[in-house]
């Protein structure tokens, strides 16, 4: 392979995916395979307006690392490492791999600087070959730390980082009702893979596994699809399996004062390292569908407080006209249920607390008793979990009137450093300098 | 509701998902709504051709069952039920219900007769609502029929049929290195929803569940992304999880005489009931990526037999050229081991065999060894298993090498019926009446 590097930010020799596949000898045939494959998934309408929208690339590098504010895509796969090295200096070498893997993944290219097709016969290739052919897909890689990778379950400074352990990440409380499995919770490190094709955010998190092997380990991983919010104004808002629109007054990327008051740690927040940077916590939330499915459409609405068709609050007409939480009914009732999710959720409700949530929509088979293991993959990003997810949820679990149809069984807490700038940055450098 | 059906493909009153949206007072955002969210799925470019291709419907009613032929979707949902009644004539009216509730969702409207939004307050609603606002998005359902339905454990003709079952329908016999999970094996009936949107398919298994409840219940259920092979010329041909090019000597629904002679099962082939229908098998198979990923390309093309940029055989330049299974190397060794993938499953070293191929990439999240639980849902449509795919997997069980990186963890067998042709058939009429 000697075509040289045209693309200052990535590193080594940049081999796109499609450039890969024709060197490889499909030519012609393999370029129309191209164009067909993309057409099947993009619509088989104007190629390059597809190219340019949810088949293009989103840049790497940047102030705040993307997959946060970017507009949600359709597709997740998340996961959440175990380090199972002792060794400081091959952690900091594999964040530093990984950011380059990444860099070059996110401009659809392959993970390694070889190439899978034309690399060394004798070598495993350096890249697993499934997404050979496929676009960039809008492919976003977001890394985030964990409590345990500050300090163990023994309370033993791992790598030389305590010092440095935000006060935010603190681990969260207990909330009513939470049935957490361990083995699908925590985390020292996670990586949330976004994109319009699952192939694409699956090939993304498989190399980072592969070219980790010897310092992490797959503590779990979650498939995810339909994004349950908007994250940007051009996004029309989205149904959750509980058939409603979730999401509607979600911090969005168009709220730059509220951004920055309530999604990105600032300056003097806590360390340094972190400013530019924001705090994750996940929650794998199985929600009882066949249950839900035999309530009345009425008392659905009611738990919601929204109707169901159009997601106006009650007693208004459109999704964005802003309930009023006041109203009451000709019984004397109030019209939004005090119990109401749309209530306890509601920032008005929380002292202007909010969330960016892009969460996810799962189905993982069935759960041996007749009925579909399905629900909703909740991610949110703030600024500080200990005045926004942490009240937010205590309120929820406490008394929404929801939590009869779900069960959270996942949780996860993890400080995302801010973005990568440049090819010489990595994930948390200014972490580990 | 008041509006007129005018669709005489579907029973009872016709609201499009669309429509249903629309009436509920959302207006004209909620229509922009939908076109942001096809959009975001399909590119955002033409929108009438996304429309007419990746969103738009392909026909529930013919000769044959959709979702076979049909080129291949992106994504997956299947499911297999048991039948928990002991009720024949509620087994036929939930076939019937099932029949009408599919001819409406492949449609794109709502599962029901009342739709969701403008059902009855008091009533649960009539679809579960997750669909609202997407377009049909390619969705086909498919029904088959296992062993099972036809006798139970001990022999019993549950429902009356059992002088019906077909020979063909003869349990799979166990093949070397089967480690199969019975609770994800086997079950009375299948559903197979395949579409462009994995929202649209699993809204699809939700509501026939949701259908048939009392009746049947959820064995096991998969969804799948990435389809695995092409079952049309327009298509290219896909990757594996292993990075390899998967299914490019497969049945095209172009064959028409091999479609004859090796897809459906024709009059006189057993019972009447089955003539234009299919014979399903299903595997999940899980592939040991990580132990994939170590070894060396050469390897890897050497056990699957062709290379892994191109996707031609070995020795050969491109992928449709055929492979040349006598051709020897300058160390006298055959080009194409043989114990190859592609020599032991090509059809000139199976009398001629073949299957029609459309099976799916899956991750399942982690094994709890710090591995992806990741690998292929193998779906095969057939005329007669014991004449295709009984002695094709027996070959591949002893002798194929790629079996070190392979588990069969489910498998399936279903009878699946010829089409249902018109608003007042459905599926298994003919076996049943």
């Amino acid at each position: 392979m000697s075509e040289p590097n045209t693309d200052e930010t990535t590193r080594g020799t940049g081999v796109s995916r499609r450039r890969a596949i024709t060197l490889a000898g499909a030519g012609a045939a393999g370029v129309a395979g191209v164009a067909v494959g993309a057409g099947a998934l993009f619509g088989g309408g104007d190629q390059a307006s597809a190219t340019e929208t949810a088949a293009g690339a989103v840049p790497f590098h940047g102030e705040h690392q993307a997959g946060i504010t970017t507009p949600a895509q359709d597709r997740l796969h998340f996961v959440a490492f175990d380090v199972i090295t002792k060794d400081r200096a091959r952690l900091v070498e594999l964040l530093q791999e990984w950011s380059a893997a990444a860099a070059r993944m996110t401009a659809g290219k392959d993970a390694g600087l070889i190439g899978a097709v034309d690399g060394v016969p004798e070598a495993p290739p350096d890249d697993t070959g499934e997404a050979l052919g496929l676009p960039p897909s809008q492919l976003t890689i977001t890394v985030g730390f964990g409590p345990t990778l500050f300090r163990d379950a023994q309370g033993r400074d791992r790598f030389g980082i305590v010092d440095k352990r935000p006060a935010a990440l603190a681990d969260l409380p207990h909330f009513a009702g939470d049935a957490l499995k361990p083995e699908l919770s925590g985390g020292d490190i996670c990586v949330q893979a976004c994109a319009n094709d699952p192939q694409v955010a699956v090939h993304a998190i498989r190399n980072l596994a592969r070219i980790g092997m010897g310092v992490v380990s797959v503590r779990w991983s979650q498939l995810g699809f339909g994004r349950t919010s908007s994250t940007s104004r051009g996004q029309a808002t989205p149904r959750n399996l509980f058939g409603f629109k979730d999401g509607t007054a979600n911090l969005k990327a168009e709220d730059t004062d509220l951004l920055r008051e309530q999604l990105w740690a600032q300056p003097g927040d806590g360390p340094a390292w972190m400013a530019g940077g924001s705090y994750l916590v996940t929650r794998k939330i199985r929600m009882l569908v066949e249950t839900w499915d035999r309530s009345p459409l009425a008392e659905q609405e009611m738990i919601a407080g929204r109707t169901k068709g159009s997601g106006a609050p009650l007693g208004k007409r459109a999704e964005f006209d802003e309930p009023d939480f006041t109203a009451k009914g000709d019984d004397g009732e109030p019209v939004i249920a005090e119990t109401a999710h749309v209530r306890l959720a509601h920032p008005d409700q929380n002292d202007g607390a909010r969330l960016l949530r892009r969460g996810y929509n799962f189905v993982d088979g069935s759960d041996g008793l007749g009925r579909l293991d399905a629900g909703l993959f909740f991610i949110a990003y703030q600024r500080d979990p200990r005045k926004q997810f942490v009240p937010i949820q205590t309120r929820l679990a406490r008394n929404d009137a929801m939590n009869e149809y779900l069960r959270h069984v996942s949780s996860g807490l993890f400080a995302c450093p801010p973005g990568v700038r440049d090819a010489a940055d990595w994930w948390g450098r200014a972490l580990f300098s």
